[in-house]
């Protein structure tokens, strides 16, 4: 299969960042993508280094960290440093327009990719995969998406062609279902809702999409870990099918 | 599709049934086959009537129970009482060989069907599917079996084959994997092991299998609902591919 599975850390928010270890690794996910409650923008470099260190050791790759926002020069800087001191290869981020410049100067520089994340009705920065291509198509190629396939639903788009369309850029996802396809859907188990997931695992695989393919469940923030595991099932389930054909 | 999935509340067996009930709910699976931790064999039977309530007002069809052993005739007739009592249309038994000719006759005395279940290497009684069919094919067609395929496949046999071979007897199926096809093969989340799942679904979807396909998950039994999700949403994400083709 050419790409990998992860888990984006934010299913997990309302636990430690121990807990998230145990759970992932209960899920026999091997990929991280860690949000700020899990690894704080404002922790010291030592204890920053402490604690990718505990993922790592559990067998875990802290490939990614996110979403973070970026509203100052400062927080683009930031970003990249906290990025680099830990380890991770991509930012999954939301940029204001006006700093896309620094991002761009800031991923030449350290080699760590940018991820645009979209996050559909309401967001007025990014709103959908589009309009975060638009703004980096003429940047250096790290400068790409996150495309959020729940969100993008959600905006009225094809999460199978909108994906596919940009799919040069698209540095990282987040695999999702939805109970409908409209601004008022909400995330569910992936299998019980209306996303055509076997379509948009076909497409990945058949463009050879290389990068991670993370779920994030944000149904039961208390108790994720039945539902998540339920999503992760039905998409190996599908893999199974689609790559022994 | 021909069949439903249900769940064995054994998977449960450290949980009480109100724990049972909500578990099960979390899945979305709708049918149950109780255990007598559940549903205890020596309840009275107003006890027993509003265990069963509570199962049923919850929206689960309490489908069967078991797995019951049947050691005299008393436990023979004892077990078709619960199982009237509760409304149970399957006992998934174990009688001793010698009470056949009196399980045939409460079968058909009852109308409630026996599926008897195979333990697989060191059950002196039924280790497998065929063991069973062999001393029950001549007597009423309601006289069947439960497919344990974890334990037909620790016993050497092929759980596709042995299944489809019995399936006109086939009153209930144990569904699971196993990290390795031996006798010491232990359970473990459905699409991890090596057990044909697709194959085994195929076949059942082909040949019109038409009674419960229930989940025992036997792993993690103090913390088993993460597991038992992961292996719902493995089966529904090949099933989704085999239907949709």
């Amino acid at each position: 299969m050419p790409f990998e599975l992860g888990i984006a850390s934010y299913t997990f928010r309302e636990f430690t960042l121990e807990e998230t270890i145990a759970m992932t690794q209960r899920t026999g996910i091997k990929k991280l993508c860690v949000k700020s409650m899990h690894m704080p923008l404002d922790a010291t470099p030592e204890e920053l280094r402490q604690r990718a260190g505990k993922v790592r050791n559990a067998g875990i790759d802290l490939y990614g960290g996110g979403v973070i926002y970026m509203k100052t020069p400062e927080e683009v800087e930031h970003a990249f440093t906290y990025a680099g001191i830990t380890g991770m290869r991509v930012i999954v981020g939301v940029p204001e327009h006006g700093l896309l410049e620094l991002c761009n100067k800031k991923v030449k520089q350290t080699g760590i990719k940018l991820a645009i994340h979209n996050h559909g009705p309401g967001d007025k920065h990014y709103p959908t995969p589009e309009s975060a291509y638009e703004l980096v198509k003429d940047m250096d190629p790290r400068m790409g998406l996150c495309v959020d396939i729940g969100h993008t639903l959600r905006i009225g788009k094809d999460p199978v062609e909108d994906t596919a369309k940009y799919l040069d850029r698209v540095h990282d996802i987040h695999l999702k279902d939805e109970d409908k396809a409209e601004e008022s859907g909400k995330t569910c188990e992936i299998g019980r809702g209306v996303m055509d997931i076997p379509g948009f695992l076909q497409m990945l695989l058949d463009k050879k999409y290389s990068n991670v393919v993370s779920f994030e469940f944000e149904k039961d923030g208390k108790d994720p870990l039945a539902g998540l595991a339920e999503s992760i099932g039905y998409v190996r389930g599908v893999l199974r099918m689609l790559t022994s054909s």
